[in-house]
């Protein structure tokens, strides 16, 4: 541990000089490296700003890969242990975005291609309770749908780590977790993917491990900022390991698929529409009298047309061995952001588990809510509200 | 199951009229759709041919995603029934390669972005016992430094699926297993990666999970063309996983590690020289005259002078979670090619496992050996001249 490290534990703040002896092998001797052949292409030294009144990571564009990882708190910990950890983890997130080594940072060489770096913190109501602090989040009630493993549940602390790069995702990970270990035992880590950079024009919808186009209806510009953020700059996280039942839905035809969810599968129209960003209809009937947007189909029980109740979704797909009998261990790791999860996501989701014909073919196999802090000014830390 | 692929399973070639039936959801209503959303950028549509005397993905320079996926045989398989199924996988690879559905593809829609996509094909020695062949590699005898565990080692059969994006592995492998279902199961599977595209400027040596510059010394040009390559077309695999104990590497100096390895950290430059590319010399002294190469660093163990009996490093590296104490679950998927195994990777593996500095961090814990039969023609499928 470096001196500079001991001073950040002790409680300080860190002075202009300080990168200079960061990690075994500081930012100094990488520059004076010859010919460093980390020869960077755009996406490479792409970053992501860290500091700000709002933490980066959530109406962030989402890069191809993610790390959730979750921890539990020793019985016993208080708000002193809590804030020497968050200011321990929030500088490491500072430099590791600007593509520095976190202090005493054992593989430097890995930190210098950021790839448009974020680390997101999240506080579970455990965290909150151990603080003495009233929680902003409780976990959600359980639905019928839920098939919930503690495998994938709960937390008292969340990282979530993205960047288009995952040997970068790697990297921070592991300097985290080293970091974060002599406070809190890792619970759970889900990585998650979505395309790689470069392979489809950004600003486009991806498809998710089913096929579907999935986050056309996200909101965007001044609604979105105004479903996701409060007035102080925090919002919260819902965080569902929801399994395909790829097997069951391979054997649908096109138009069965489309019936469950109320889209197309190329285009990703509503069937009340043509094209993809065409508002659905659901007034409108097809050529038998029925609705063009099935009452039960995953668009219309989820539908929300107020602007203040929409939620952001920013899921990552997940694909695991499969079993020696071939079949996928993938779906979604859905993660939702909006102001107010009791008024916001709960009455989507119980929409939903009451009845969506998409239920047939996905599972909620976890289950996670957190509270997101505000982000901090670069003489702060995140969680110093809380924590200080 | 379409019609042309009835006639497919039954032996049949494909005519040039077959792509239009193809799958749930066929190559013309992929065209005709209004506005297809899949707006591929420079990665997303770029293609690596799949047919020609040789297999792509040995020589093909690595993508950022790979799977290994092996499966075994039941018992009495017959060469017939290999027949059926290697015409079958060949066809399905040849599409997927091309962006392209397979025949009967249930997720049509996102074979549209292969991203680089390459299938290649391994045959195990059980694979040629079914088939009443003398196979043309062994098992590997057992190291002093093996840990192997069964669940990553062994196979008869393997897919090796590589592209730029982690989607387009994900469908691949999943419509491949399927079609491979009915005749064998899958022993194991495993998921690595690099660099994702655009992060660092292709042609230049990539990092791998312990920070090392990896690849830097592997043949290139005619060299490599002779190294790997047999008259036939043909070569082979040697697939190890290799733990990492990441813990303890992370408990050196940058001294340690480069004397461990016998090149520096941040360069890749032999400790003997200055640039990455420089030649080590053996023979070199330092300041205190010891070798400037130390005698037991793994360069200096695996390094071999006489071109043809080089082999071809095609390392991925792994990632998984972390257990609950934080320790990291990480390393490489190490895929060597060579002519001959016993020539060439024999050798170097018997050097290593005899005395290498950098076994102290490293641990294989599976192991597998595969022959690569030769490529195929647009006419043919690979594993004809062993199977048909
Ligand atoms: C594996 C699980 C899920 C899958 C595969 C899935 C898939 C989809 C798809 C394909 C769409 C239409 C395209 C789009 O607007 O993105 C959609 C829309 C939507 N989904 Fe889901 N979804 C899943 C879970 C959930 C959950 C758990 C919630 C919230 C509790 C949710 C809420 C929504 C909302 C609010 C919309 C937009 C509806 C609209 O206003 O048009 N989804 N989902
Ligand atoms: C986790 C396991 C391993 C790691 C981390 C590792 C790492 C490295 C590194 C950093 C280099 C120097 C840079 C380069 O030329 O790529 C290297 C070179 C090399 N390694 Fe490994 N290696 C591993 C396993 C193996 C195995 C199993 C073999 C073969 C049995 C092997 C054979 C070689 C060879 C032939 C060279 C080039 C030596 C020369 O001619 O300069 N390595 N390896």
């Amino acid at each position: 541990m470096t001196l500079s490290r001991r001073h950040l534990l002790a409680g300080g703040t860190l002075g202009a000089g300080a990168g200079a002896v960061a990690g075994g092998l500081g930012v100094a001797s990488l520059r004076a490296a010859p010919a460093p052949p980390d020869t960077a292409a755009d996406f490479g030294t792409a970053t992501v700003a860290y500091h700000g009144p709002r933490q980066s990571g959530v109406t962030t564009e989402p890069p191809a890969h993610a790390a959730f990882v979750a921890f539990t708190l020793p019985a016993g910990t208080d708000r002193r242990a809590l804030g020497r950890m968050m200011r321990l983890l929030s500088d490491d997130a500072a430099r590791l975005t600007r593509g520095e080594p976190a202090l005493g940072d054992t593989d430097a060489e890995l930190a210098v291609l950021p790839a448009r770096l974020t680390v997101t913190f999240g506080f579970g109501p455990g965290l909150y309770r151990a603080a003495g602090v009233k929680s902003p989040v409780t976990d959600l009630p359980a639905f019928r749908v839920d098939r919930l493993g503690p495998q994938w549940s709960g937390g008292d602390l969340l990282l979530q780590i993205c960047a288009e790069d995952p040997l970068t995702v790697t990297h921070a990970q592991r300097m985290l977790i080293k970091d974060a270990r002599p406070f809190a035992a890792v619970r759970w880590v889900q990585r998650g993917f979505r395309r790689s950079p470069g392979v489809q024009r950004t600003g486009f919808t991806q498809r998710n491990v089913l096929g579907q186009l999935d986050g056309t209806a996200n909101p965007t510009g001044a609604v979105l900022d105004a479903a996701v953020w409060r007035p102080d700059g925090s919002t919260t996280l819902v965080l569902r390991r929801i399994r395909a039942e790829i097997e069951k839905w391979d054997l649908l035809s096109v138009g069965d698929k489309e019936n469950a969810v109320g889209r197309r599968m190329i285009s990703g129209a509503p069937l009340s529409g043509t094209n993809e960003h065409d508002e659905p209809d659901f007034a409108a009937l097809d050529g038998s009298g029925l609705p063009s947007m099935p009452e039960h189909a995953h668009v219309t029980r989820a539908h929300v047309t107020e602007p203040a109740l929409k939620i952001l979704r920013r899921p990552y797909n997940y694909d695991e061995a499969p079993n020696a009998a071939g079949q996928p261990d993938s779906g979604l790791i859905f993660a939702a952001y909006q102001a107010d999860i009791v008024r916001q996501y709960l009455p989507i989701q119980q929409r939903l588990a009451e009845k969506d014909l998409l239920n047939e073919w996905i599972t909620p196999i976890g289950s996670a809510v957190f509270a997101i802090p505000p982000g901090c000014a670069a003489s702060g830390w995140v969680g110093e509200e809380v924590l200080s």
